[in-house]
């Protein structure tokens, strides 16, 4: 099961604000309904986000044929429908660098994404498991923030793909999923997709982790990434930098895993990035709130970047 | 209005559990009420913990009359109705060492326990917004967690009494009170104070707050303690230690705030805390859960302690 797909013309995505309660397929054949389900994080993950880029692009491309204004509106749109994960952005001008070629052109290169993006889960899996147990031991106690598995690429993840191949090699001793407020991505999404792979896992509230790790019932912190910074700084899920100061106060790794396509070597350092802050309403209704989505975690906090071809130990630079 | 108090021969509590939907009042004629009450946190918070020991005591005396083992037993469950906070058996031991003198002077005692409470949420209130302005000046942007107010209190409060305080004397900025999951105690009864005091607001995920004070968006954060060691190190609501070690990296004050009475120099440290695990539902109904109450914050993180009586700034320690 993919979770976004180009099927019989339209982009076909599951619904991820209806799971756990409901498995629904949407089908969006226009741009104004990609940024939508965009921007409401129908679709969300920051692979998943750079294949809905690319298919936005040709949603536009057929659309708009003929009217080069209201194409390059749409594109814009689709490439800007959120600020903070560099994969929509990047997943949307690569497609639209072959809008000279036609729709057809444009929906090849989307499929290249999308290709590219299932071919980076599975690299990233054997990679960071590799890891974990040489960090860690065979028996690793994992914890997630966040949801980094399937629903947040194409198929397999990024953090929790590594997760779920520990498992398949009988590696994973424990897993504690973040239940990750306001939208609770980790009990809805996480949760749901543990269970499907047979993980026996516990949810935690956000703030309980940095505790959970200085009890030593943690071995590794594992989290995926919007945007990585080219010193190695992590915009991520709000509440990962929590995890991060508390996993440098236990001495326990902090392992971040990523596709390239996450790495903007354009982006000099965490300071430099927009945070996209939310609708107050998704904290408690009827309160006002700060709402930012995503934080920054230091790169001194970040123990390795892996990535589907290399892993990057900071303070070496990601270029 | 008292969170909890004697009336008419009954303690009478207002139900936390209820608000800010409803303000209910609850009379509770028995110990099996009052240690139900304690246990679903009907009445919480350290300082009205110790008074509800303290007139459980009184309920016991009056139900047991006569019947020393049954009395015995009921003192028992009652400094035992949850095992964290050291105000709950300080005051039912307090209450007890009159049991010689009969139910009237056993009430007697309860009574002195709640006034000396509210005596001390005052004392706190003046020494630390004394001391927030000394280290953040005139114009504090403050940020909470959990609930520390009159609610957790008999009236006025400990780290939410500071706020209120300077915001009677026209010195704050502004305050973000963390939502504290699981229960929520920020977002519904810190929201519900502060919105009664006229104080202007922001609710926050509890994972952001370490994000905030990096943005530069705090000025100090200030919390409760459940308990607090000879060391310092201070145990409070799970996720109280997550927002210290943000304070740290961030070099922004980090303030405890609490009553003499939940100073424990009977207990060496942190490590020597008996953490409250709480039933797996209160995080994701049908999910299996980590559910720890209560953190350590280790008092190396703590920039001060305010109590009634004195500022303690560790590694000083609390004797």
């Amino acid at each position: 099961m993919r979770t976004i797909d180009w099927v019989d013309g339209a982009v076909e995505i599951i619904d991820q604000t209806a799971l756990p309660d409901s498995l629904d397929v949407l089908r969006l054949t226009t741009v104004d309904e990609l940024v939508d389900a965009i921007r409401r994080l129908a679709v969300r993950g920051a692979p998943a986000l750079g294949v809905a880029g690319a298919f936005g692009v040709a949603l536009a491309a057929r659309q708009f044929a003929g009217d080069p204004g209201a194409l390059a509106e749409g594109v814009h749109r689709v490439e800007t429908a959120r600020p903070t994960a560099v994969n929509l952005a990047r997943g949307a001008r690569r497609a639209a660098a072959r809008l000279p070629g036609g729709f057809e052109a444009v929906l090849a290169e989307a499929r290249a994404v999308r290709d590219e993006e299932i071919a980076a889960s599975a690299a990233m899996a054997a990679r960071g498991a590799d890891l974990v147990v040489e960090l860690c031991g065979e028996r690793p106690r994992m914890l997630t923030h966040c949801n980094t598995g399937g629903l947040a690429a194409v198929t397999g993840g990024t953090a929790l793909g590594v997760v779920t191949e520990l498992h398949r090699r009988g590696h994973l001793a424990s897993v504690v999923a973040s239940e990750t407020r306001p939208l609770l991505q980790g009990a809805r999404l996480t949760a749901w997709e543990l269970g499907r792979a047979g993980v026996d896992f516990r949810v935690a509230v956000d703030g309980a982790g940095p505790f959970l790790m200085a009890r030593g019932e943690v071995d590794a912190v594992i989290v995926g990434a919007d945007r990585i910074c080219a010193n190695g700084d992590t915009v991520n899920k709000i509440g990962t930098y929590a995890h991060a100061l508390g996993a440098h106060r236990a001495g326990v790794p902090f392992i971040v895993v990523a596709p390239e396509s996450t790495i903007d070597p354009d982006t000099p350092d965490g300071a430099a990035v927009e945070i996209e802050d939310r609708a107050a309403g998704e904290v408690v209704a009827g309160l006002p709130a700060a709402n930012p989505a995503f934080d920054v975690t230091p790169h001194d906090l970040i123990t390795a970047i892996v990535t589907d071809r290399r892993t990057i130990r900071p303070p070496a630079s990601t270029a």
